[in-house]
């Protein structure tokens, strides 16, 4: 694809394509046999979306970018405290072939050094050298989301010559950092470093510990979350031998080079990206590596400690009951006691990831609530995680709002909080799976409260529908003459979308939803609005001729006066005066309806 | 203050408030008269909101942390390049007072060590001692928010016994990476260690870092923000002497400890911690200001690398103009013209700080909305902060959008890009400082350009209103008798909220805004809504008999006709057919606006 963003790519790669300073690794010779022109760039998101330019499909082998993926298989096997008692984590201020053991505890400095990764690879659990071997090409291969191979050649060549490393093994032997046999952890280690990547692969594996150790485009967990911030950490401090302190300052993103020529960074949360380039500076890092790295975080603003000010924007928007309510539709005089008393009732409404400065951000907000409050609805709808940390927080604020004798409700359909901390006797939340069902118990409870007949228990007389406000008893007779009555079973269709219109409809007892048909199998499609006893239905159509342009559902067993398009058209021919009080009054109701509208959509777009 | 965060401040500070490991420093015995109890954290948020608890208003000297600020100093003062040629960003792998100078360059290996910290002060500019000290002193002060002293005592004992500095000070002379007087140098660092603060101070200088330069109580610039993530990045590898890559891997936040008890850590765009407990470990971190650091990052969550993953919640919503329109109320059918083709016309709205990934989303939408598209309408409104490299991308997106024919509208009330580097004539992008201006606008554009007489450029005339429609000539002309005219200038408010309903207006020509009454000194209050002509306004308060619930003004000479609530009434006694037909027609244009309003709340819901 040829977006804007694959476009700046290419323009980088096109500004160092001819860039050939450095060298190819020659310290066995099958490294010299690559391309040293070779040269690729691949970004991937942690929504497992990618860009690649250059020779991003160009097999290499992956050497030390193996170290920290090798820590992470540790860190998931044994924990971090038995890692900690063998590999420390302190930059060494010295070569990646450096010894640097502690003198003090005999732990390798870092995992990223060649004693420590040795160490490293000596805890990879398995029974002999293919198993072990294999678990670890099996991880990387989950990592990158393909199935990796080996270059043998290489292999059998680093194995071959790799007398230095075999000396580090024996002196972590000797200081019991590395289990016997040391031979075999040798040869996986060299084996390991021999494993063939593209710079694509590399992208989706910096993707993954980018995306919290889940691979964004196969979807599989490949690091345990809590790991995923120590190989990150790691990386910074010791990824890119004693470049790393430069690479923090200049680039800003935990990285990992190997002298195959690929360099791979992480920016968490974001993206993954990697370079190829075989050509090395004299510390071993890719030279057209750097040198991209430099520019795509300069142009991209990349740099960790760049990060952009946490604005306010967990708060999608707040607002009480009184300005915005449920749909379901009611008696005049119920909307009216909810705009009286709905200001007790804070609707929260939370987006994106909820982390402690967001969750801040609420625990503000609702201090400064509190007491003019004595129910919040936290609306979690659009928020994508919330982490433990933060899930904590968010449980004492629920036991305040509980001993205040105050009511919460936690709208939260995808269920990202973890409700049965939130279920114990002393937290009084109460979950719902949407908002305008919490909104509807909301208003149904200040009714309870307010209103002294609050609902209606056998029929609404046809008398005391606001259609028929202002008739005389004389005028009430001949309605009544026109009426018809009818009753539906609980879950009946009374209207179908689509249909001409034929009544009116009065609702004597009962309650109906209107939806939209349904586009699935489901049996009811999305429910935009629901009416009351007392509330007339069906209304919009009869006066202006249009398709019904909703399902009408009873939601359980209803009663309902039906008044019939041909008894208003009698009516405007024999009695206009009659005619003319109905339709001031449907006028009367559409107003009333069309300025709650109104006061919603100016609430809703502020 | 006691919300729920600062009842978790307060458990931590329990914790730990009885633990009482490590010594005051004593290399000089001023140091030894601390309170070796004292205890104090402090949190501060990026929008200036802190949290304090236990000895955060005692005074200690900083030592150690002011190298950060110094060396953020003559990044401002000297710029990356002239500093880079002085001092190195490596970690040195070795103790702070180590002379770790590098053997090739002579560059003392970065600027946390004392080496480092000695020629990042021989650069801060000024004439002499007390100018040079007092430009220190003074910045220091705007990073704190306060104005700061020197505990003297501790400064002359510093200055009476720091042989080691001195020869340190001598060695970099010799190598070039300090000049003369050396003497000069080596005071004012004595002195800059030994000016006093208090854990809240450091708090606020460590938020004024996480707030990209700017101190977040007082608003106040304090370091350029391109070198922000050059101290953070040091403060990360070497921040906390030889325990930096511990202090990465546990905690996970770039900081900065100092012998006299005092630790600040930084959470980028998010908050400032400090810790003050004098007690400290052989590194020379303070005991308590480690262990509350590494529980408050695992309580808070607030490790660097456990970034939480982006979601796309960049994008508030988009919505096309045929489902979410302006409030401007036309006629009937140039409503269904604006359903018919506003497809084309595509809304974004953004939220929150647009940084790259953020960008990236965007991109993607329009990359696959390009083809079905042809004006989009992007809506920063919400937006508060668009770096200057995501500007960059949003300047590519808008040429491609230029470049096919389309055209761009943005919406930047609050001015978060750099209009001028848009405005050049190959980019085709119209600014807007209002979305429903800009939606107004495109709404005229589909009219013009889809409906044959769009405009009426004389008076509509009366007959032609939805108002009379079905009426036949005879009702017509006695219509006609009843209705008065009258032409308004420009800016004459036509209707005053509160007011009694006297008349409907009829919009025979010219434009008329609705308007909430203002609440400040602006001559209108917020536009809520707009007609056309052949449009009429004011009929529910008529209808219904409520008071005018807001101003109407003439935004250009405009006529109308008046039809009064007289009229009305007395046609509901004489001709109850006329009447009962124009209410009837009036029912009609609010259903047709209720519908609109029932499928603008959806989409506003959805």
């Amino acid at each position: 694809m040829d977006n804007t963003i694959s476009r700046i790519l290419a323009k980088v790669y096109e500004n160092y394509r001819g860039f050939n300073e450095g060298a190819v690794a020659d310290y066995i010779p099958e490294l010299t046999s690559v391309d040293p022109n070779w040269y690729g760039i691949c970004v991937f998101t942690t929504d497992g979306y990618g860009y690649a330019i250059g020779d991003a499909e160009q097999p290499f082998t992956i050497q030390s970018i193996s170290k920290a993926f090798t820590f992470g298989m540790i860190l998931d096997d044994h924990g971090p405290k038995a890692v900690d008692a063998r590999i420390g984590v302190e930059p060494s201020g010295e070569a990646f072939n450096s010894i640097s053991l502690d003198p003090e505890t005999g732990r390798p400095l870092n995992p990223m050094i060649n004693a420590g990764a040795i160490a490293a690879t000596g805890m990879v659990q398995g029974s002999g050298f293919e198993d072990r071997f294999e678990r670890i090409r099996s991880r990387f291969s989950a990592f990158a989301g393909s199935e990796l191979s080996v270059d043998e050649a290489v292999y059998r060549s680093e194995s071959a010559t790799g007398f230095r490393n075999r000396a580090i093994a024996y002196l972590l032997r000797n200081v019991e950092k590395l289990d016997d046999p040391v031979d075999e952890a040798v040869e996986v280690y060299f084996k390991q470093c021999s494993i063939l990547v593209t710079c694509r692969d590399l992208a989706v594996m910096a993707a993954s510990l980018a995306n919290g150790g889940v691979n964004p485009v196969t979807g599989e967990r490949v690091l345990q979350p809590e790991n995923v911030e120590k190989v990150l950490s790691v990386m910074s401090t010791c990824g890119m031998y004693d470049y790393s302190g430069e690479w923090i300052f200049r680039v800003g993103l935990p990285a990992k080079s190997g002298v195959g020529g690929g360099v791979l960074g992480v920016l968490p949360g974001q993206l993954g990206v990697a370079v190829f380039s075989p050509r090395l500076d004299v510390k071993g890092n890719s030279v057209r590596g750097v040198k991209t790295f430099v520019e795509l975080s300069q142009s991209f603003n990349l740099h960790l400690f760049n990060y952009p000010v946490v604005s306010g924007h967990v708060i999608r928007r707040h607002y009480k009951l009184s300005d915005v309510g449920s749909n379901r539709q009611r008696l005049k005089s119920h909307h009216d006691t909810i705009r009286e008393h709905g200001d007790a009732v804070r609707v929260i409404e939370l987006q994106g990831d909820i982390f402690f400065t967001a969750m801040e951000r609420l625990v503000r907000l609702q201090t400064e609530l509190f007491d003019s409050t004595n129910t919040f609805v936290v609306d979690l709808t659009r928020v994508s995680l919330i982490d433990r940390a933060t899930e904590d927080i968010l449980l004492t604020v629920a036991s305040d709002i509980s001993d205040a004798g105050k009511r919460l409700i936690v709208i939260d359909p995808s269920e990202v909080i973890d409700r049965g901390r939130f279920d114990s006797e002393s937290v009084n939340v109460a979950f719902s799976s949407d908002l305008d069902t919490a909104l509807e118990f909301c208003e149904d409870q200040l009714i309870d409260k307010h209103v002294e007949a609050p609902m209606v228990s056998g029929l609404v007389p046809f008398h005391d529908f606001e259609l028929f406000q202002s008739l005389d008893s004389n005028e009430l007779s001949r309605i009544e003459g026109l009426l018809e009555m009818e009753s539906f079973d609980r879950d009946c269709k009374i209207v179908e979308q689509g249909e001409d219109p034929d009544y009116m409809y009065l609702l004597a007892k009962g309650s109906v939803g209107i939806h939209l048909s349904p586009s699935n199998g489901a049996p009811r499609g999305q429910r935009v609005a629901a009416f009351c006893p007392g509330v007339c239905f069906g209304d919009l159509a009869v006066v202006d001729g249009s398709n019904r342009s909703a399902d009408v559902w009873a939601n359980e067993p209803s009663t309902c006066y039906l008044f019939s398009l041909a008894s208003l058209a009698r009516l405007a021919e024999e009695e206009p005066v009659i005619h003319s009080k109905i339709l001031r009054n449907i006028l009367l109701i559409n107003i009333d309806r069309l300025r709650r509208c109104n006061q919603e959509i100016g609430s809703l777009k502020s």
